[in-house]
């Protein structure tokens, strides 16, 4: 039995009561899909502080970025992202080859609509847990083929 | 890190979005006690099928739950049921000493009233489990000590 099954069970309810309780059309699924960051957010910011407790001060923001590619991945998904890349100018790409919230989709094209509303609170997720270490980012996601999936985060310099 | 964490985040932000959505008052609160018990069914129904999968068939009611008060609670919340009494006539007592979606609330009486929120999703958990197991119950819970925690199982004979 794998270990984040409550947790994955519990998102794809989350995703059902939020889209079954707004009526559908696009401006009411861009909303959705911003409740759903939202609350990301606010769990990625939970969970950062509790993991971060006894972790020594990063390095730099590549340190980080490796914390959330590795423990913080791990804790939430029981894997590590498969594969980090950086333009070395505020652009890292987290790639993982089996995305867990997309891994019950079949791997169709024709679930491919589907998948954004599976992937805005990860995208929260990321963006909380970074602006809990004092980095601000934009974060996106995006599928080209089932269950593999790709994070891009862009640091906002202040 | 405890492996839970992120369940339990969930599970918090849930409560907040259910409520922060809806009016106050008696009626609404009513309302979404419903709808995060039906989220429990839900999630309950899904889990039990995933882990009895390969488990072997239950030789009775007694044996379902004790099923539920070790594989299924240490699945969700990383411990087994503390105790598990039964009056042998289909009513059970499941007790947690230290229930898990309690446990960042204050031991003090002034939150017991906020407790009913946070015990709804794990009743329907339950209920879920056990329908789907063929055992359709009523499961009720209560809180005398915070974080400690009763749920009360009446199986329906039909």
């Amino acid at each position: 039995m794998a270990d984040e099954a409550p947790f994955q069970f519990l998102h794809s309810e989350v995703i059902e009561y939020i889209y079954k309780s707004a009526d559908s059309g696009e401006v009411e699924n861009g909303r959705n899909i911003t409740k759903l960051e939202n609350m990301g957010l606010r769990v990625g910011q939970g969970l950062i502080e509790r993991l971060t407790k006894d972790t020594a001060r990063f390095k730099d923001e590549l340190d980080i970025m490796k914390f959330i590619c590795k423990d913080f991945w791990t804790c939430v998904f029981k894997k590590q992202i498969d594969n980090l890349r950086t333009n070395h100018q505020g652009i890292y790409v987290l790639q993982d080859n089996k995305f867990r919230l997309l891994s019950h989709l079949s791997a169709g094209k024709q679930y491919l609509e589907h998948a954004p509303k599976y992937l805005a609170f990860t995208c929260g997720l990321v963006r909380g847990a970074l602006s809990n270490l004092g980095v601000k980012s934009i974060v996106t996601a995006e599928v080209s083929v089932m269950p593999a999936c790709k994070f891009q985060v862009m640091i906002q310099k202040s």
